[in-house]
């Protein structure tokens, strides 16, 4: 059992996203992974996929997920559940910072480029 | 993909508990659940546990963790990480509602009573 205050999101080498890691393997999990990440207008994730399913829970801002060959509006309050394998991306498109919570089944999650090309992220995961 | 607006949690047979699933099995998910409640003051879960494993969120409030013979307090802003079957009671101890969200390593999610009773849960897990 561990109790843990949060640390707040910190910029990261990819641009306009700050994230921090609220829970995963470094606290004892094994089949679990909890972020945070707040990503300035304008910005957006890579496109990438992961091999876990992933719920995203979008808690201020307004984004855009691009998927299935879809662009669908997000904002606070709204909840989104990617299936593995899934290619998506994410991109901040409000006024404010979109602030989200990401859920994976899985930790370390795994993420790959549309290519197939790993991404190393620079967070625990 | 599905993206939904959050329900608010509602009343449910437990006391003081406020209660909605953000997502789980029934959105296409076989390894997550997310579960948001509102305790009111003085409410409390029973003691109880499940077979998998599970992450608080502690959005608002002031609430007790009862876990392993300990108690310890939790607030805003502060992630508790629960192996599976691991008894636990979250007690409301603030005078605001303690609001959390709940994410499980499963669904539908197993809980059962220090005494090794099935708790049938009243909301789709």
């Amino acid at each position: 059992m561990h109790i843990m205050s949060n640390q707040a999101p910190s910029p990261t080498a990819f641009p306009g996203i700050d994230h921090v890691t609220l829970a995963g393997r470094e606290n004892g999990l094994e089949h679990l992974s909890i972020w945070q990440q707040s990503i300035a207008p304008g910005g957006a994730t890579p496109p990438h996929r992961h091999d876990c399913e992933e719920v995203v829970l979008c808690t201020a801002g307004e984004g855009e997920l691009h998927a299935d060959g879809r662009v669908e509006r997000f904002s606070a309050n709204m909840t989104i559940v990617i299936p593995p394998h899934v290619d998506h991306q994410i991109i901040s498109v409000g006024k404010e910072p979109l602030q989200t919570t990401a859920v994976f089944a899985s930790t370390p999650v795994g993420v790959w480029l549309p290519n197939g090309e790993p991404v190393a992220l620079p967070w625990p995961t």
